[in-house]
């Protein structure tokens, strides 16, 4: 009820288009906030003065923040803080930040990828807050993933588990370059659109024709949503296939884990029960009554600003133990 | 060097056709067995005699014994150790199993699922020592799983995880009461051996034909394994289509948990690198090499008393912490 009294955090949501950072409290409460575009202090020495100054920003007239948590997009050393490669973020290969960061400002420094980050603010001050042993999904261009474990992410053996945007869904499925048939080569917003696409094309009937003005380039998955919302059936088949696929890879998730709760986040997931209702069928249908009568799937509630402070609950988390 | 001195636990396998038990100390050796058939003590009262036979004859002259652990066929709630039901043992529904023994012979009780039991003696005792993230996989009538996390077995939230063998490898495949496509409804046993009926009665030449002197009921998958290592064909085909399927699923198991290790037992594990070569092979084709290059695929070692072992070792895990 003091938040001025609590322990504070910087939390840096590292994206791909804005750098967000944010001093965030123990009960997640966001007190201050600033942010750049990736592309201005994307170089390393702009982005270490952005660091300088959040903290001069930060630190005015208040108690020295517990530590930095960065959340970055790609592949990540855990351990080491060592960024292996971000994917859309040209200049960040083999960087040890968590060590650049600490050496110029010395505080402790975490950094994770994304998806682990948005994971752990739902975890800790979202709709994962009441369970324990959890998973996460983000629909976004693909499918990304992240496993709670006793109240814990959970990394795996080498900082690269939750992968679930890879796992397959049909051995004989399409081949890239993580194997077969993944569950992120069927779902996520490029292939909504590029089936919606295809189905008018073919002269499908679909109140999206007129939503779009019959131009295929302004079909996003919200329009489709409304579609979806408004009853539109060629929607709604779209929306109920994407579900299938994701419900398969939700019941192997669930044979393997029995999370208490899978919880859905990013764009799509904002379609609200168009998504939610063929998801949570789709999945019972797929799981033995011992399973499905246990499983829930609930949307984030987080929103934008899951990442912000799921980067500061990494300095949070880490404190504890 | 002094396992007399060592604490012990008595281990008590719980199989569909023997009731294994040991007094096991804590490096896994097994100091003592005695069996029973299990049709001749599956009524209740005579299963709980038979654990009075064992504590009388392990207890001469010996410390008391730290607990008793138990691994069932079947369904459990690990907390309570509490017996839903065991597939093949009739009269064992709703089972307070764990209460049951410890008010009549007051020591400490765990009872658990015997694919965890197994898992847990070989990760503490066998294949999985050096190991702390690990799943397991028993290849037998069907396909059994456990998931090993941070050295400890982990049961989700409801003491049900670890079934591998119902994960999906295929949304439009099978249908069974698990849902579609599971694992299980491609590989094991009786797979394995109705596709060399199928194709030896569609006429394809075979090793196995004389093997079994034309008698299909006499085909098993030793004998198979038999024909493969010695270069037939057909034999070669199967167990190459069992490893890609069993591929698949291991390929989504370390997409979601990036283990160190998937360690593989049961009978037809037994093969040896009939099925590990082509299993490896097919996993590296279904992993990006980020995964690939850390995973290991490697055959358990314990053969029979891994369950025994794992049985005791849940009373001393338990014991410590």
């Amino acid at each position: 009820m003091k938040p001025h009294r609590q322990r504070t955090a910087i939390g840096i949501d590292f994206g791909g288009t804005t750098v967000k950072a944010g001093l965030v409290d123990e009960t997640g409460a966001v007190l201050d906030r600033v942010q750049a575009a990736t592309a201005d202090i994307c170089a390393r020495p702009a982005w270490l003065d952005f660091v300088g100054q959040c903290l001069r920003r930060f630190g005015t007239g208040r108690r020295r923040p517990a530590g930095i948590g960065v959340g970055v997009p790609g592949f990540v050393d855990f351990k080491r803080g060592f960024i292996y490669n971000l994917t859309n973020v040209p200049g960040w290969t083999r960087v040890p930040l968590a060590g650049m960061i600490k050496k110029r400002f010395g505080l402790n420094v975490f950094v994770d990828n994304d998806v682990n980050a948005f994971a752990l603010g739902e975890c800790v001050y979202g709709a994962g807050r009441r369970f324990s042993q959890a998973v996460f999904a983000t629909l976004g261009t693909g499918v990304g993933g992240a496993v709670v474990i006793d109240g814990r992410l959970y990394r795996g053996a080498y900082s690269m588990a939750g992968e679930i945007g890879h796992m397959s869904i049909d051995l004989h499925g399409r081949r890239t370059p993580e194997g077969r048939g993944g569950l992120e080569t069927y779902v996520g917003n490029t292939r909504l659109v590029a089936a919606a696409a295809r189905a008018l094309r073919a002269g499908r009937r679909s109140l999206l024709r007129s939503l779009v003005n019959n131009d295929m380039r302004r079909l996003t998955p919200e329009i489709m949503a409304r579609a979806a919302r408004r009853g539109d059936p060629l929607a709604l088949d779209i929306f109920d296939t994407m579900a299938d696929c994701l419900a398969t890879t939700f019941a192997s998730v669930t044979y393997l884990l029995q999370p208490e709760v899978i919880i859905v986040g990013g764009g799509v997931a904002q379609s609200g029960r168009v998504l939610f209702e063929p998801l949570r069928r789709h999945l019972r249908e797929r799981l033995h009554p011992f399973f499905a009568e246990r499983i829930r799937v609930i949307p984030a509630v987080l929103g934008a600003d899951a990442g912000l402070v799921g980067c500061a609950a990494l300095v949070f988390q880490a404190a504890r133990g």
